[in-house]
C-alpha cells in the first residue's frame, strides 16, 4: 500500500528517485495545429531543443523513467524547475497541481484493480507549458491511445485547441477511468449482499473487509485527484484559458460524483459488515434456544429415572405395581409443562415474520 | 445503485450517450407573456430556429432523449455549449448548476420510491436563456404539469415573469416530491419502532438495513441539491434576478429542511438497528439463564441418584430403611439452596422495571 | 415528529397552507413609545391599515391561523411579500431569518416536552418593518406575556428603543425556554447513570433510548435557530442597529451554550447505552461461569457414579469391601481438583474491585 | 454538570442573577506603573469614581458577587454596559469575548477537580479598559496570586505595560492551571491501561466510564476557551496592542495544545474501554472453551455407562467376562477420540502468542 | 505521553523551563557563501555579537539547553523576543510557527520509534532571520548531518541561497524522516493482518491496539506539522521570498501525504481490531456448535437409558427378550433423527466457503 521510492533522507531538492524497475524512456512527439499532424519517436533527447514551434501544439510524450541521464535531459530542454522533474519521477505520489513561473505542473493517478484485487494507481505527470505539454509516465498504460487517436483523426475541437485543452483531454480520459474500477467494488456490494442472508461464511466478512480496504484505497486516489482540479479551477493560471476550465469543470463533477460513490460504497459496506455481524448472533442464538429446550427438557426427567435407578433396600414405589406407569406420567407432565413454559416466552417455533405495509409504490 | 451510460473512455467532449431505453422525443412548446399563451408540439426540430420571441418567453420541453439527431438540432438551434448537451442527455448526474456564456443549466434531481422500494431519482437538465427555458427529461414524468396548468389558467404572478421564474417554479415543483418520499421513509421508522421491542424478528433488522440504505441514497441525491441550490444563490448570474432568487431561497430552505429530516432519520435508523441487537441480546441472556438454572439445579441431585444407583456389594445407606427419605431431604435441601443463591444474585424472576420520574409535563 | 401541512405539490409560490386545528386568528395590537402605551384587540382587520405610526412602536400580534381571508388581510395592511406570508402560516419550519425590501422575517422555535415526553417545537414568525412588529402564532402560547408585562409596565430600556429590540426581547424571551427542556434531559440523564449499574432492566435502555431520541429532536430545533441568529449577527439590515445588535449577540451566546450542552449530552446518553450494554454482558458472563462451574464438576462425578451403576456380572470393584469409600475419594479429589483449577484461573470467587488513586482534589 | 442560575424566563436584558451561595465582594485595588505600586480594599463602593488615573494601571478585582447593590454601584462607577454586567454575575458561562464600546469583555474558566472527581470550571469575567481592568470572581480562587506578586515585586515588563498586558497575565495564569488537571486524567489513562489487561473488573470499565466522562465535561470548557482566544487574536480592539496580542498568541498555543491532548486522551479511553471488553468477551471464550470440552467428552461416557445400567433381563454383554473392560476400552477410545479432535480445532490448550518482529528501534 | 516541563503556575512570560536532562550548549557556527565556508565551535557565547555578516548565511546550531545562563546570552545576541527564546527551550511543543519582527520562529517535530515501541518526537526550534538562522536541539539528534555535508561540500545551489532557504532544507530533512516511521507501522499493520486470520490470540489484539496508540501519537506530532507548514506558506513573511516557498510547497506536499497515510493506517487498525473480534466470535459460535451437538444428541439418549436403569418390580418391557436390542433400536432413531435435524438446519459440516467472481483483473 505504500511503497515510495524516496530519495534517500537529507537528500538535496532535485534528487531523482528513479522507480527500479521502470524501463529506459521511450519519448513520442506528437505535433499538430488545425491542418497537419506529426507524430514521431525520438531516440536522441537533444533533439528536443529544437522541436519548438509557436504555431502548434507539442506533446511529448515519456514512457519509461528508467534512465537517469534521458529525463535529465528532458528536463533541461524543456527547462523545467528541479521540484518539477523531482516530481514526474518520484512515483507514487498525491494528485497535485504547482504552478511554476514557465510551466504548471499536474500528478493525476488512475486507479486499476490488479489480479489479486489490490486497487493500483500508477501516476502520470503532466507539465503544462505555453505551447507544450510533457506526459511522464513510468511505463506505457494506454490511458492517452484514445486522445491521440482524436488527434490523428482531427476529430473534435482539439485540433484547434492549445496545449491546456490538450491536458484536459488526457486528464480526462485518465478520470474516466475511475468509474469501471468504483462499478466493479460497487458491484461486488451487490453481490456479497445476498450472500451475507444466504451463508454467513466468516469468508463472506473477510470479503467485506477486502472490499472496503479496497474502498479506502480508492478514496486515497480519488480524493487529492478531486481537490487538485478544484485547485485548478480556482488558480489564475496562464496555462489554461476560461475556456478550458468550462470542459475542466466537468472533468471536476465527474470525480466529484465518483468521490461521493466511493463514500456510500463505504457506509454500505460497513452496513452489510453489521448485517453479516447481526446474522451470525441470530444463528447463535438459535442454537442456543435448541441446546436450552433439550437440555432443560431432559435434564429433569433424566433426573426422575436415576431416583428410581437407585438402590435403596426400602423405596415404597418400587413395589407398587403401577410406579412405573406413574412416573411416566410424571415425565410427561412434566415435559409438557416445560414445553408449553417455552412456548409461551416466544423460544419454540419460529414466529412469523411480521407484516410490514409493503406498497412502496409512489 | 449506479447504472451510469457513460460514452466510452477517452471519448472527445460532448458525445452524447443517448440513454438505451429512453423513447423518441416528444417536443412541446409553450410562449406566453402577460396576455397570450401558445401551446404546440413540434414535429420539426428545425422550427425552432424561428420560435425566438423577444417579448414572449419560450419554454421548449423535451421529454424523451432518444433520438441523437433530434437532440443535436436542438442544441443547434439553441447554440447550445456541448458540454451543456452532454451533461442534459447524460443521466443520472449529481445536481448542479454551470453558468456558459449564454445561458445557464441546471441539473434537478426528483426522488421516487419504486415497486420495490428502491430510490429512484430521475433528473430533469434545465437550460436557462436570457428568454427561454429548455427542459429536457428521460421520458415523461409528470413533474411540470401543476405548473403548466398555472401558466394556461394565467393564475399567479408566474405569466408576468421571466424565464428565470419559470426555472424557479419547476425546480420548486421538483423539490416539492421530495416531502413525500422523505415522509413515506420516516412512517416506515416509526412503524418499525414498534416491531423492535414486539417481535424482534430478523426480518425486522433487515427491514432497518433497507430502510438506511434507502436513506443513503436518498442523502446522495439530496445534498447535491442542495449544494446546487445554495450555489445558485451565491452566483452573480444575468439569469436570475433579485426577485427571482427570493424565491429560490425558499426553495433552498425547503431542500435544507429535507436534508435535515434525512440525516436525523439516519441517526435514529441506527439507533434502531442498535436497539433491535441490544434487544435480541437481551434474549439470549434471558435463555441462558433459564439453561443454567435448570442444569445446575438438576446436575447436583442427578449426581446425588447416580451415587446410591451404583452396585457395590457394600453400601452402609442402602441398608438404612430411611436411607430412601433421608436423600430426597438432602436433594431438596440442595435445590432450595440453589434457588435462594440464584434468588441472592437476581437470576431468577423478572425484577419489576425500574420506577422513573415521569412527569414529563413543561 | 414530522407532520407539516403542506400547500399541494406544485402550488404556486405563496399559497397558505393553512394548519387544520389552528383557531381563528386573534389580533391585538400594542402600540408604544417612551411616554404611553396602548393596547387593544382588532375584530376588523381592515383597521390595521390606519394604525401606522410614525413616532410609536406598533406591535401586532396575531395568535392562531385558522382564516385564510384575515390572515391575506392583514399581509395586505403591511404589504407583506407573498413567501413572507406563506412562511408565517406553514407550520413548522426551520428557524431562519430573510430579509425583504422592506421588512425582514424571523422563524423561531422554542421546545416543549409534551405528556408522552415528545419534544414539540411550536413555531413564532416575526415579521420586522421599521416601525412595527408582526408576530404569528399558531395558537396563544404564552412565550411573550413577560415582554408584554414589561411594555405595559415601562420596565428596562424597552419603551424607548424600536421595533428591532422588541423583536430581540421576544426572541430572547423564547430562547430562555430552552433552559429548563435541556435541564429536564439532562437531569434525565443523571438519573439514568444510576440505574444502568443498579439495575439493567431492559427498560432502562429503552429509557436511554427515547433520551436519546428527544436529544436529536431538540438539536434539530436548536442548530438552525443558532445557525438563523448568527445570520441575523453579520448581515446587514435597516431593522437591526448596532446596539439591537449587540443584544442579539447575547441571546446567540445563549442558544450556543444550549447547543453544546445538547451535543455532551447526546455523546453521555451513548456512553450510557455501551455502559448498559456491557452491564449485561458481565452479568451474562457470570451466570456462564456458574453453569460452567456446576456442569463442569458434577459431569464427571456423574460418570463415576454412572460407571458403577452398571450391571455386569463381573466388575472386580464392586465386590471389594472398600470400593464404594474408594470411589467416594476419588470423587472428592477430581471435585476438589477442579475447583482448585478453577480458583487458579480466576473463576472462582469474585476478586476484589482493584484499587485506584482516589485522590482527586487537586 | 449543568447549573446555571438563570435569571428568570422573559426577564429584561441586565437582569442580574446572583449566585445564591456567593459571599459579600470584597474588592481590592492595584493601582501601578514603573514607579511604584499601590495595593488597598475598597469599603465603600463609590470611591471607585475616584479612582481614574490617566498614567497609571487600575486593577479593581472583586471577589465574591454575592450583593447587587454593590455590584451595580460598580458597573456604574466604570459605566459598564448593562449586558456585560449581567455577563460578569451569571455564572457558569461559555468563555467569550465581547467588545463593547468604552470595554472589552472576557470570561475565562479554569478545570478543578473536586474530591469526587468532578470537573469543575470556576469562571472570572475580566471587562478590560483603556487603563484599568476588572475582574469579578465568584469567590476567592486564588488564580491571580502569582500575577500579584509579581506586580508588587516588580518583576518583568509587566509594570511598565498596559491593561491588556494585565488582563493577558492573568488569563496565562488561568490557562496554565489547565496542565495538571489535565495530566491527572491523562495519568488516570496510564493506570486505567495496566488495569485493564490484568483484571477485567467492571469496577475498571466504570472508571474508564467517569474518566471519559471527565474528558468531555473539559473539553466543553476547553473549546470554548480556544475560541474565546482565538477571536480576540483577530478582533480589531483598541484594548490590546500588538505588543500583547504576540503574548496572547502565545497562551493560545498553550490551549489549543491543550485541547489536542484532551481529544487524543478521549481517543484512548474509548480504545480502553474496547480493549476492556474484547478481555471480558476473550474470557467468556475461555470458559465456554472448558465447559465445552468436560460436557461433550463426559457426555457420551456417561451414555454409554446408562447403557450397561439398564435391567433388561436379557443383555448379551452384561454377562460376558471381559464386557466391563471392553467397555472401559470404549470409553478411553471415545475421550481420546474427542481429545484429539479439540486438539486438531485448537481448542485444548493455550497456543503460545504469536512471535512478533519486536525490533522498535528505528 | 505528556511530559512536559512547564515553568511553575503564573510564572512571568519569557521564563526558561529548562529540560532537566539536557546537556551543557554545544554551540556550532558554520558560516557559508557561494566561495567559501567556515565552521568552527563556540566556547565564549558573547562572540557570537561579531558574528554577523550581510553576504554570507550564519547558521548557529545549539545542541543541549542545560544552562540556563548560555541560553540567554544566545537570545540577547541575537535579540530575541522573549516568547521565542521560550518557544526554543520549552520542550515538547506543537509545531506552529510564530512572526516577530525581527525573525521569525519555527517549531519541527520528527518522530522516532523507541525500543519500547512508544513514538517520540524531539523537537527543533528554528529561528530564521535575514542573513541568519539559529536551531535550538535539546541534545544532538543527528537530523542535520546530511544538509551540513551538503554545505560543506558545496553540492546543489543550497550554497548559493539565503537563510530561508537553509531553514527550509533543514525541515525538508526533518520532514523526510516520517517516511520510515509510518512505513514501518504500515508494515505492522500488513503483518498483522496475516496473524488476525491465522492466530486470534488475545497478543494479537494488544498488538493492534499499541499500533493504533501509536499511530494517534503520530497524528498528533504530523497535523501540527502539517498545519505550521500552511501556514508558512500562506503568511507573507520577509524571511521566506517566493522561491524557498516553492521548495516549501513541496515539503508540505510530503506532510500532507504522511497526514493521509496515517488516517488511512488508523481506519486499517481499526478495520483490523473489528475482524479480530468478528473472527474470535466465529469461533466462540463453532464452539457452541459442538457443545449444543453433543448435549443435544446424548441427552435425550441418557434419558431413554435412565428409564430402563429404574428398578421398578413391574416394568413389562424388561422381561422382553428383545427389549434391550429395541432399545438400541429407538436410540440410534433418536440419534439419527437429531443428526439429520442439525443438517438441515445447517449446523454440521461446515459449508463450503462460497464461490465469489474472482476475476478482479481490470
Amino acid at each position: 500500500m505504500f511503497q515510495k521510492h524516496n530519495p534517500e533522507i537529507g537528500a538535496r531538492p532535485g534528487t531523482l528517485a528513479i522507480p527500479p524497475d521502470s524501463p529506459f524512456p521511450k519519448v513520442t512527439v506528437l505535433q499538430y495545429d488545425e491542418h497537419s499532424v506529426d507524430r514521431f519517436e525520438i531516440e536522441d533527447v537533444s533533439e528536443l531543443r529544437v522541436l519548438e514551434d509557436k504555431r502548434r501544439v507539442t506533446w511529448v510524450d515519456v514512457q519509461g523513467l528508467g534512465d537517469e541521464a534521458t529525463i535529465r535531459a528532458i528536463g533541461d530542454a524543456f527547462e523545467l524547475h528541479p521540484l518539477a522533474l523531482e516530481d514526474a519521477v518520484n512515483v507514487p505520489q498525491r494528485a497535485k497541481t504547482e504552478l511554476y513561473e514557465h510551466h504548471q505542473l499536474l500528478i493525476a493517478r488512475t486507479p486499476q484493480l490488479d489480479d489479486s484485487g489490490d486497487v493500483r494507481a500508477p501516476q502520470v505527470c503532466f507539465i503544462v507549458g505555453k505551447r507544450y505539454l510533457l506526459t511522464f509516465q513510468e511505463r506505457y498504460y494506454g490511458f492517452f491511445d484514445p486522445v491521440r487517436k482524436r488527434i490523428v483523426a482531427g476529430l473534435g475541437a482539439i485540433r484547434s485547441r492549445g496545449s491546456g485543452y490538450l491536458a484536459y483531454a488526457l486528464m480526462d480520459a485518465m478520470i474516466d477511468r475511475y468509474y469501471p474500477v468504483a462499478q466493479r467494488l460497487s458491484d461486488g456490494l451487490e453481490e456479497l449482499e445476498d450472500l451475507v442472508l444466504e451463508s454467513p461464511h466468516p469468508d463472506v466478512l473477510a470479503r467485506i473487509r477486502a472490499l472496503r480496504r479496497q474502498l479506502v484505497v480508492l478514496r486515497r486516489v480519488a480524493w487529492p485527484q478531486r481537490e487538485a482540479l478544484n485547485a485548478m479551477l480556482r488558480e489564475q493560471t496562464p496555462f489554461f484559458d476560461e475556456h478550458d476550465k468550462i470542459y475542466l469543470r466537468d472533468t471536476y463533477d465527474h470525480i466529484a460524483q465518483i468521490a461521493e460513490l466511493i463514500d456510500s460504497s463505504r457506509e454500505m459496506a460497513s452496513d452489510l459488515a453489521e448485517a453479516y455481524l447481526s446474522n451470525v448472533s441470530h444463528r447463535t442464538n438459535e442454537i442456543m434456544k435448541v441446546l436450552t429446550l433439550m437440555a432443560s427438557t431432559f435434564i429433569p426427567l433424566t433426573f426422575v429415572a436415576g431416583i428410581y435407578g437407585m438402590n435403596f433396600e426400602y423405596m415404597p414405589e418400587l413395589a407398587s405395581r403401577n410406579g412405573y406407569f406413574i412416573v411416566w406420567g410424571i415425565m410427561i407432565s412434566l415435559a409438557t409443562g416445560m414445553a408449553l413454559y417455552f412456548k409461551r416466552r416466544g423460544w419454540i417455533g419460529t414466529s412469523p415474520p411480521p407484516e410490514f405495509d409493503t406498497d412502496n409504490s409512489d
